[in-house]
């Protein structure tokens, strides 16, 4: 039977003791979607043309939160990540932004977590920069699209 | 015709000047919704009712972030909210974890990114104490449901 | 009947909700010790005298904590602490060191939670400065002196 | 002759060169205590009993700081610990809450301080959840009780 | 005679307290200079021309270190500053870039320190991206530039 | 043709991937300066005489600030240093200050952008703790001035 690994036999959350697990390399793929008024998205677009800063600062964004997951997800254990990417892909047709974040180390346990964080600051961010002018954006379908590395193998959705 | 306020002429990222803005009580409600397979719910479940720790990590992990926002969102003002309150609600229906963040300040601007950084924390903890079980989580409808206060008044989705 | 202030009704954790709070000059001062054998404290007192690091390392160790109270102590609202001021009394006769903290602000609460935890961090950092040596020093007796300011008035031990 | 190894020969302060340790599985324990009125006992009880979270935060407030170790602790190392466990005990008949930390690693350098932190700060966040109803609470006795690994062996209090 | 205000009558380091000062508008302006090889500079000139990052994630890199002044300079007060800006200014003659910092605040102590260390990290992270070209790139005159409000009134240099 | 390493094709910021990097011993010196009045300059030495704490806080920022390095510089990578060591040479004859950091590290990367940031911090501290007295000291002539390990090679200046 499936049990949560995060809590011991008494309910309360621990750290996952990952001491006698091999370093190996791992990279994790996470996704999400910020959905936004076709004038919103316009402005963006605009502001990119212009060389401007909106998606770049969501980028810094995502890369700077990857490195602080282990701050901010309390059962997280601290890693030094060896490679951050983050893109915010524009889709046109449906006025929103796809933002993907690619994260490897070489290390005890993997970095979903930081591949998942890094999108949610990036999408934060968008919402931030934008949101004087739409109050209504959604930041939705946070998702783990690939694992690789690791004990339990690989993983894609 | 509408503009990205942190962004100046040249589109560079800035911070909003505030500086002029009067103190007044703002708050700031905002929502999102952790989606997970039904055995997954189910051990979340179990584990509450057990005295177990995943949602209350959970609720620590959002007031936490909430208090770190200026931290994570890069164009964010430091803060001190005077009030933060986040409730994770299992909706056994749809075997979905509801969070609410609700947030506080008495200051010079409103405090819509702590809320949503504060649901974006709790939702991605419950991945994270979750995921061995169910990698296929997704963290959807994260949105700004009211705010209240300041100079642009009340807004309810 | 006296009740815990900062769990709601279901005992869920939340930050107090300060909003409405008057904005008062406040005062706290905190106090602890570090034992340790008396060969230990006759190093420090030697580096001491050599106008060595060890102290001087431990008071700023506690200002620096005063200023990091909120990210560490889950609940603690953000504060803007307007002075802190940390001493480290050797005592000779019963070779330990007396820490005290003093910090004040004009907030909407009070610092208390600064105050003891800028004693515990200058005392874990007298404790790593010196742990090579005496593995069995011990920190003990911290706790509040003296508080002033705010709607509970004074108070002393 | 012993020597304090975080000063050197002039007496100032430096982080320790661990560079050409081996890196090895390292543990360490460490325990505290509060001390409280039986009034303020029996409202961690009451909590506990009905699912409340005052020692869960304190809990994950230890778990937490051990990760920010080297953030608090000026000359302390920064360090990827694969372990922490936090427990915090009540004691009926001496009325006081008894917290031990485990932290593990495979490394250069011992966790003493990040077992020492863990405790310091669960202590300092039971203080803070109960302080409204008694000021007096003391947190006393936090104390390495054993290390293993590394050079200098184990030790045992 | 003159004092060093951040210490006290033994010499020993304090935040000087500002808990009876008023709150006034307060502003700094500060600036520094990266000098490089021609060939460094073609090349974010370049980038730069291309919507490339570098200056862009230098910008960024300052407003968030100003905002994170209290934590890097041990004697600094934790402050709300309500305006950031930062510049990077290509001189095509002397193949360098001038860095411009501008913050504001409503508050009891100045922003000077928040201007200078936005200044330092935005400079240090030219010298970060551009490293692999140029290891003798250089940081240099870092100063203030202007500031006003507060009880010592408006400086120019 | 040289190229920037932190910037992809599209001129995008990126944290360079070292997952595929031996882990070597690597070792960064930095240096900087901090010009003053010769007023302020003696006023310093007279605190250090007096055991003061000027030069010993500036030292203790620096150490702290090379352990911060990747959560100020965005693209930098998370490191675990293993040595520190931060001097302060007051210069008589042009009263000024050369501040030296030395870092070590036996990881994946390089550590010039610690030593680089120690320098800063310890500036930008001596500036705080006497611009009450001097406004116009300037920091100036940050530079690495030797790196070796990694495929680089050795880098003397």
């Amino acid at each position: 039977m499936k049990q949560l690994t995060h809590v011991d036999k008494k309910g309360n959350a621990r750290m996952v003791d990952v001491s006698d697990k091999a370093s190996t390399l791992r990279e994790a793929v996470a996704q999400g979607t910020v959905l936004m008024k076709k004038e919103t998205f316009r402005l963006i677009q605009i502001n990119n043309i212009e060389k401007g800063d909106v998606l770049g600062v969501a980028r810094i964004a995502g890369i700077m939160a990857a490195k602080k997951t282990a701050a901010i997800i309390p059962m997280c254990h601290p890693l030094n990540i060896t490679s951050v990417q983050v893109d915010c892909r524009p889709k046109t047709k449906t006025h929103c932004i796809v933002i993907e974040a690619r994260v490897k180390i070489a290390g005890q346990t993997g970095v979903e977590m930081e591949a998942l964080t890094a999108v949610a600051a990036a999408a934060l961010t968008i919402y931030d920069m934008c949101k004087a002018v739409d109050r209504e954006m959604t930041i939705t379908d946070i998702m783990l699209m690939k694992k690789s590395g690791g004990k339990s193998g690989t993983f894609k959705r």
